[in-house]
């Protein structure tokens, strides 16, 4: 394993320390928790949005937080779902009384872990509202799923619900347009290394010199093919023909992209696979109102990439284009 | 060799013409080149960015393209410069009658190919002005360099040049405030693990499985010194302390960090290691105005980080934070 970690059962608490040292005046870690929230929380008139899951997808989640996107970031251990009470902690840190929103991928762990943490929090009184998001159309279950598994469309749920809160959204309505971009965002991704948990040491699947797995999860869950390395473009016709197969996009409609890099791929290799994505879409007479490249949801140092696309509308493109202060939220 | 890419003697062509397609509205290219170029370019009544070199240092060097900071980036092959013909159509592209600054990275190539194009700008009675960046303190000379390489420090010359630039500042000002940034700029790295030239197919030199090599450039030059992987906190101390030991900042002085990926480093080991130099610059009594934590000088998909510390004053500090449009430049 090599890797820049001080003891590997404590490399998630060193991270959460050295993000909150980068941003001191923006955001702090709640006490006994691995959850970061805005300096600012909560803020008045606001609904409080909460995300976070496992560690390993950095910049998701901490990354996120700022004015427009999280007011907090619940992290567990690596690949592992943050216990109930930490979420509890972190949705009390940022209820104004305008209620709560959980952004939750779906992973079996974390819908458990956040639904019980939501009913934790409405004993006590705070109104609590969520989405599970479910944007990856490879597979129908896996290993860590029952039901579609939720990966890198899941920073535009951030981005969207981010921008309807900070605008004074309610409750309601945050979780409407939150419920909407669930319903308009799919991806998939594609490996061609596998990430190692620092704790475990040893990288969680092993594929061949001239191996790419199509479909892989962001834990390393099993795709759909492992096969012979191809080109760029036929990895980007293979994922985006399955994306749009999946969804009613067509000639004339508007979307977003995001061509996301899952730990150790050079952006350059991001830039290559857009070049293939944008022609097929023009060829499809889908326009592309913004195009994200970059590491946005990773998976530990695995390399590949995975696409994502969110079909936007009037309501959706002013929100998504809403200033946002998170740190890794680029455009 | 892993990687998404198509031919790899057409992975730059790929590349240019994959990070013009995400930002369409933003960027052009401009023909026969590997030139990418604001579209708005040349822009009346200011001195015009110029910056490039070898790719492979992606989001370096088109990523920091934008209103508030380069014009135009000029790209060569990987890990080779471009040439001069390149670069004079990029001076060409982006002078509207103010002059023109060259930002470039202190690489023997680097520095006669942008040279020879200033001065065959300056012939076609065109203002040039350079400043030549040599940021990192690991080696006095390399294989690339006479002096010291130039390496993430120098997107602290592209943003703070550029801020002033874009407040309307003259071709002696511009190159006033760069000079006081390479002044002021130390950064210093270290890999884990090689990149891998797409053309070369092979990684750049091999490290040992325990092994981590100290003082690395962004080309897998050699370093200092190969030993075996100390941990997050050993690397920190380190880096930080040969760069705290070549440049006068005590007590009571602000800074700015930048703690960069070498393109494989999941973002966690960044964290990791940032936490360490914030202890280390807090018991010193230097005083750390921002932080700044991802990819923005890379070296392909090489494991490992550097460190660069930028020494403010009341003139940098207010250029460091005006506004910036370029895609890459995250705070």
């Amino acid at each position: 394993m090599k890797k820049i970690i001080n003891d590997p059962n404590q490399a998630v608490q060193d991270m959460v320390n050295g993000f909150v040292a980068a941003y001191p005046d923006k955001v702090t870690l709640i006490p006994e928790t691995l959850a970061v929230v805005r300096k600012d929380a909560p803020i008045t008139g606001k609904v409080g949005l909460v995300s976070g899951g496992g560690s390993g997808h950095e910049p998701a989640h901490a990354g996120y937080i700022g004015k427009g996107m999280l007011d907090v970031a619940v992290a567990g251990e690596v690949f592992t779902s943050p216990t109930p009470d930490q979420v509890l902690e972190g949705i009390k840190a940022v209820d104004a009384g305008e209620g709560v929103f959980l952004v939750i991928k779906n992973y079996t762990g974390d819908v458990l872990n956040f639904e019980m943490a939501a009913e934790l929090a409405e004993a006590e009184g705070i109104q609590v509202e969520k989405v599970i998001v479910n944007d990856d159309v490879a597979v129908e279950d896996s290993s860590f799923t029952t039901g579609r598994r939720g990966i890198a469309g899941t920073v535009f749920v951030h981005k969207i619900a981010g921008a309807k809160a900070e605008a004074g959204g309610s409750l309601s309505e945050v979780k409407q347009v939150a419920d909407k971009v669930v319903a308009n965002v799919r991806s998939m991704g594609m490996a061609l290394t596998s990430g190692t948990v620092p704790a475990a040491g040893k990288p969680g699947f092993q594929l061949e010199d001239n191996e790419m797995e199509i479909g892989i999860g962001i834990h390393g869950e099993p795709g759909i093919e492992r096969k012979p390395i191809a080109s760029a473009d036929t990895i980007a016709q293979e994922l985006t023909d399955r994306i749009l197969d999946d969804i009613d996009i067509s000639n004339g409609n508007e979307i977003a992209v995001l061509i996301n890099g899952l730990g150790a791929t050079p952006e350059m290799e991001l830039y290559i696979v857009n070049q293939k994505v944008q022609a097929i879409l023009r060829d499809r007479g889908i326009e592309v109102y913004r195009t994200y490249i970059g590491e946005y949801m990773t998976s530990l140092e695995m390399a590949g990439c995975s696409i994502t696309v969110l079909h936007l509308d009037d309501e959706l493109k002013p929100l998504l284009d809403a200033p946002s202060e998170a740190p890794a939220f680029r455009r």
